[in-house]
């Protein structure tokens, strides 16, 4: 079988595809015939300039169907099509040192394989009407989306949210928010961008480069209250303002540092408006399964901005890196 | 101005139209037009069975306009529409004892009138899209709908949700259920009224006299899971299967005892299915508003079965003692 | 290795000793040379009257030494002090019904064996300061009072608790209630159990013999306003009085049934007070853990009535029958 | 009566000794006789750096007796020892702007007075066996610190947290972590101060002068797992060794920014150690009451570094400027 291993140093240069041999499950092990895989922000982060340990085989996000299963096996049986779990060790409660280490693609091998091979606790069974590539999406980019509203924010029907941006978090977190009865504010740079989240369902747009203060507008836009819940995924280049957009009490999920690492933030104005600042990576099995149930009952398609063939990671990667993707990026496998 | 007082005893018969003063506000005081009321269960009970003291104006549930504002009111003005609230003096926070003694219609005079005085934090502005009649179905039977679902219950995307008949509260439920993005069973003895709450968005449906064993049926709709939430009616009648068609964990909510105060209740089923069972008895004014602006999100219209003038109080009571309503019953006073 | 099976049908009598071969760790297992074990009330009524498949040996707490790890283990080595999880497969997170079917001493052998062989997850080390009979005694007991109080009643300083009885988990909740800052109200048909659980730290007694109706004692107690929790064990015979003696809103855990399955049941209270009730049956790993942690920061001692060799099981079990004990009954394996 | 009034502008020089008429009570209004008064930080920087309108009295905490009430009064009767609410309008529930807005000592003439007349809703009653100065103390350092570790951290026993300094909230949290069965690292600059916080019941001390590292140190002692909770009082100071010290999941609460308003702040260790970070400002009146009811179950003392005559208020002020203190500084006012 054929796999990319991430080969003696970090850089795109170094993603090479290799044959290995196909796995064979070991006594509550199941092997995957991968089908698709999808690209996050942090498997290009991990590819160009990660730390983990080399080589390995990059991205975490995938859908494979159940090939063959070891002894003891009970959660699937051969045929289940099924999403590999983003920590395979996270099934369920709150997050823990120990499962925070057990992520796909660094330090496990990944998705970027015809075939995997991981423990039964590590998959969860996906709805029938989503296609493999949309499967795909869902790891780490849906589920991170979910956790941070439904799970840290508890969203309820009236909450207003804020979504920053065309990424594949944002765009699942537009998509939940609006499944949960919300009301959703969007902000992009493009106003043709925001042309499509409205088409998705967003109630209101700011383009943050004509409203760099787009914080303060979101206050205007809710009658000077603010908003709920602030998805930030920016980092050091978003965060003041998402500190600015929040209600008295409400929830900024921390989720990306896409434009930066640190920042200067007004501690004071984190106290003064008691807000609630949550740092989200990914989430447990539980709650992936519990986003497909949610995802099922309306239905949600994820937004897939491209496909392309599984030689072709590398390509998709730097499609990444050109930021010009509106939604998930995916690969066919099979 | 007109008003009916329930005088000497209970019993519809002691319900009489009176004349009384125009009431004037005094600091901090409210005085509203009423536009219409809506009656419940508990309206039927009290006026039939009740222990408050007489004379007292019945009905909690109405919708009205400012006419007038005592000294020192800030929260509302004249000319906007409100709806009283269910407890005069739970504003916001945990279920406590005195706020629960501050009920309209009973103790304290209630909506069944031409005007009210009330003190301004006992009252919420509404949105616009709503009538008056719908506005006053809102205080008891929308809000207890919504406690049981959004407050008590956290719903989520993707959870299973119980509605027992075709009542009030019941098609609140249902309604909130699928603005949160969950799947809904109904239940009612009538295949009729089947029909209509399929219209309003049931995904399952369950003719509890052709099923009796509801609660098996439940798990049976749900591949043996249970359902992750039941809004329980009936009291003695419903309880018993309520207990059965929860999952493990399970939260059923006793929002009503339409067919009875005791019952033979297995507790082992309760400790062996780590069953939440909560009680509940309308909510706080922050839930209310919260309750409009989720509805206003969503723009979900309440089920009024039948609208009589405000004279005909007494004949809208033997309508609901008839049970032959499919949502509220509302009067229009002006 | 010596151990008991319970052998042909329930009852006291098909309770045997057996030799089998002491058990060989495959990967990811865990051989314990046990120490201690405990009886709780679910061990009796299993062995005289469950319905678990024959043979298997029962009770499911106990204390061991890491004897021998298989291939892979990282969560302890050899000459690590554990006690084995109730629940194997719950390790963390809201109940789950698959879990549910992993306890120990039925349907999974228990600790009435001088080994036990166990998957890695199975287990939790324990604080040095607790003897082994004293850590025999946590895994049900100790944990179904800690997820009572703690994990479902977050429980905090200056909170109302009424504890029945002096079983097992009625005294660790009384331990752990007093631990977290609470106001302990304590049943007892017996002057002299009162007593005993004063010097506990109980600041208020009933005899319920003397007072019968002992939820209006509490209520008196409280100056009308009722407990904020109550941990009930009996069941049918106490579960109404629990709903008196509750606040409005107060919590009542429903952890046991030991005078009566059924019980006719005033639900309009449980709707008018808006109470909580709650199923528990034990808890997860990790709530297990923080148990221990909690106990150690507080250095709470369990409460062992009886310690009996290894070899009189049956005698002990037939000590829990008669009802004479005061806290935990244990046996001394190794 | 006497009272001080912040005159003209900001500065200590400002703070004036007046004479005022001592107040009638309207309808729903208490007059208090004030007994003692606390200062808080905030007083400090209001005095001398505030913007809200002069003049008004300074100083939020305060104990009174009522003296007289005004008609329809039923929350408290002449004699009682109330506190009076920071937040006026804060009753119960969530944080909301409105009621933020209502704090004594500015905008709202506060305890620097020999009496006050309040809206019986603004106060609570409080504990018999607390002196009147120690009732000054709760109502923003003792609140602030219960909300963080029992609201908003729900502390259970076993917890680790960490508390900064030896300022009034600091010395409650310690004190609040104690009885509820935490384990509690103290840090100070000095040693002295250290062994004061070892007498009530820090169980590890951390010079940050010494170790100004401390983030890292409270890993140390608690084995690499980081506390579960950080009051966090330091602001720009602090705040990135609170983030360091805080556990996978931990909760920092940001009650303070003794030591500065705007920091650099690694965005992505709050991501990636998915911490809580909450804003904290004082909390409502049923917290308030819940904290008096946790106090008084574990009979615990404030801690009153000195206490002046309410004349030697400048005094008071500028003792709490050259941060000699431990514990709360008092006024006596009758």
């Amino acid at each position: 079988m054929k796999a990319f291993e991430l080969q003696n140093a970090v850089g795109l240069e170094n993603l090479k595809l290799v044959e290995r041999d196909v796995p064979k499950p070991g006594p509550n092990e199941v092997v995957l015939r991968m089908k698709a895989a999808s690209l996050n922000y942090r498997d290009l982060a991990n590819v160009t300039g990660g730390r983990y340990k080399l080589p390995y085989v990059p991205l975490s996000d995938g859908c494979g169907v159940v090939e063959e299963v070891g002894a003891g096996v009970t959660r699937v049986k051969k045929g289940d099509r099924v999403a590999p779990s983003f920590f395979q060790k996270w099934l369920s409660g709150p997050v823990d040192p120990v499962s925070q280490g057990t992520s796909l693609g660094g330090p496990i091998d990944g998705c970027l394989s015809e075939y995997m091979c991981l423990h039964e606790d590590g998959m969860s069974k996906v709805p029938d009407y989503l296609t493999d590539e949309e499967v795909a999406t869902l790891p780490c980019a849906g589920l991170t989306a979910w956790r941070a509203l439904v799970v840290e924010g508890d969203i309820k029907p009236g909450d207003i949210v804020v979504v920053q941006g065309t990424g594949g978090v944002s765009i699942f977190a537009l998509q939940f928010a609006k499944a949960a009865g919300a009301t959703v504010i969007a902000t992009s740079s493009s106003d043709e961008k925001l042309d499509r989240v409205k088409k998705l369902g967003a109630d209101h747009l700011i383009n943050y480069k004509a409203t760099p203060e787009w914080g303060t507008e979101v206050r205007k836009l809710t009658g000077g209250r603010g908003a709920d819940h602030i998805v930030e995924v920016g980092g050091a280049g978003t965060f003041n303002q998402s500190l600015i957009a929040a209600k008295t009490g409400g929830h900024v999920s921390v989720i990306g540092i896409l434009a930066g690492f640190n920042q200067d933030v007004p501690i004071a104005l984190i106290m003064g408006s008691n807000l609630k600042i949550k740092g989200i990576t990914v989430g447990s099995r539980l709650m992936a399964e519990q986003m497909c149930a949610g995802m099922a009952a309306s239905r949600i398609r994820p937004v897939i901005s491209d496909t392309l063939p599984f030689t072709d990671a590398v390509k998709a990667l730097e499609l990444m890196k050109n930021h010009g993707h509106f939604g998930k990026i995916c690969l066919k496998i099979s």
